[in-house]
């Protein structure tokens, strides 16, 4: 794939314009907790707090607004079964723009829940990856609807590239950040945003051993998918990472940790433990791969992306409760 | 009581100062579902992301740094059964300093776990307000530890001070706080902040209908307090006003809102389903007060001070699941 860099970057500054005043500038906290239990020093970015529940407000209403009239007029879809589409649903409604979703039989219940409640149609396809691209395919052609890609479009890694900004304002010093991944979305954005500050930070990914595909792709110099993932996180299950964010992960990201299921559970219980937040596994991919000893945090500080919380209240305490 | 309004006044302008580097600026968010629902704008001050879980961190460690040299050499102590002993208990921590917690039976077992987590020896002691002073008196005389206060005294009072400027610094034209009382000191100390900024905005308390003491305390112009109280909001229950506090509320606040059992749950599961917090109901009271349509949010922002998290996750996930 050839990526045409200057088209890139023109679509990643007009969406920090864009984003400031319709998204919510997320927290950047310093968790002393944390912190003493990774001998270095860690902060959260906690886009758990981000309008929809997680990060992915940012893409989708960046997505929505640079074609908001045809959206307007002939509707948005995308094949999602999670964070995406609920902030798909929530970024249409607030734009009075009919949103439809397709699904996988496998969706959380919980997400499934505030799909319907933010007001999006949802269309449950079979089971693969092939399936769900066929459908929104068709739905995108025979209806003109817009396609809303979860994170392989510019206009998505735009609008994740916006995270990215905002823990170089509130941290110029941060030495690292560390992202939940599967389809490269948030973690190309953040690198490009890195890459556009000029700053010597080093990015990471952290995903999964259940669905270590970015890595293998990264390694194989070619993108590698599959289709049986089960997991934990997920959030973290796109079946092949997308060609643009490989493409930029192959220059810009120092590298990706897979992380037990373990792991993830542990580094969920723990930032209630330490900072009283619900998040969900996906979110705590970041702190699993320090917690398990893959980067090393101990110079400079750690920022850890939380990527979302949306995640059943039932489910997530069976996962955090100890007492 | 006679209250020496030059010495307090210079408590919590120095509280302002002192905290600044220790405490957290809590984020203050804008809720557009909450607002949705309130027909008024509604931002959530999230006191949940305070050190140890609450507000009440504030004043614990403001106690604590106040007199630091006889906390290390003595110890501090205090009578209480949740937040403020939870913060107590990781102030201490955090500046070498023992600390003994004496609570009551019915004490939170989350709470308890987590103030032996931070570190603090606990007393358990017979189960009503006067037992409780008792042992807490006879330490403080016996032991020469330093005696902390929940909500009573003149540097508590101005360490919760600290989360009323952070209010007015971040939002100005905020037209209303309304804040989860019981023992009066975080609601008196926001008036006091607001009184000390010459800000026209109002400040509203809400309690729980169980405990509607302080309430009944403005109304009767005099502290009148009650030992059997039972609510889901274990964080509003002291057995009494505190003298300074309710002189303070006498003056500078509004009004008090008390509200159901119901209401609390209600308003404990909406900030998760809107803005994805776990919360205690305790930290719920203000939104409660809204839902039940006790204070008009209609004109102007209202700042609705969440003021803790410290929460089983069992105990909450039944409280908010639906699906």
């Amino acid at each position: 794939m050839i990526v045409d860099w200057q088209t890139l970057k023109a679509a990643i500054a007009d969406a920090r314009t864009t984003l400031t005043s319709v998204t919510r500038s997320t927290p950047l906290i310093f968790s002393p907790g944390l912190s003493a239990r990774c001998a270095g020093p860690i902060y959260l970015k906690l886009e758990n707090l981000q309008y929809s529940g997680s990060f992915k407000y940012r893409p989708a209403i960046y997505n929505i607004l640079t074609e908001l009239e045809a959206a307007q007029r002939c509707g948005v879809v995308t094949a999602s079964s999670g964070n995406f589409a609920c902030a798909v649903a929530m970024a249409a409604k607030r734009n009075h723009v009919a949103a439809t979703v397709v699904a996988r039989p496998s969706i959380a219940p919980f997400k499934l829940a505030r799909i319907k409640r933010f007001g999006a149609d949802v269309i449950i396809c079979d089971d693969d990856y092939a399936s769900r691209e066929n459908v929104v395919e068709e739905m995108a052609e025979s209806q003109g609807m817009l396609r809303l890609h979860p994170h392989g479009s510019v206009a998505t890694i735009a609008g994740d590239a916006t995270v990215g900004f905002e823990i170089i304002e509130h941290l110029p010093d941060t030495a690292r950040i560390v992202v939940p991944t599967s389809g490269a979305g948030l973690l190309s954005g953040i690198a490009m945003a890195v890459q556009q500050e000029s700053k010597p930070l080093l990015v990471y990914g952290a995903q999964p051993k259940a669905n270590g595909t970015l890595k293998e792709s990264l390694r194989l110099g070619r993108r590698q998918g599959r289709d049986d993932i089960q997991t934990v996180a997920d959030g973290l299950t796109a079946a092949i990472p997308g060609k643009l964010g490989f493409e930029i992960a192959k220059r810009h990201v120092q590298g990706v940790a897979t992380v037990s299921e373990e792991s993830l559970i542990e580094a969920t219980r723990l930032v209630f433990e330490e900072e009283g937040q619900i998040i969900e596994p996906a979110g705590a991919a970041g702190l699993a791969s320090i917690l398990e000893g893959s980067i090393d945090c101990s110079v400079g500080p750690t920022v850890l992306v939380v990527s979302g919380g949306n995640v059943s209240p039932n489910g997530w305490a069976r996962w955090v409760e100890q007492t």
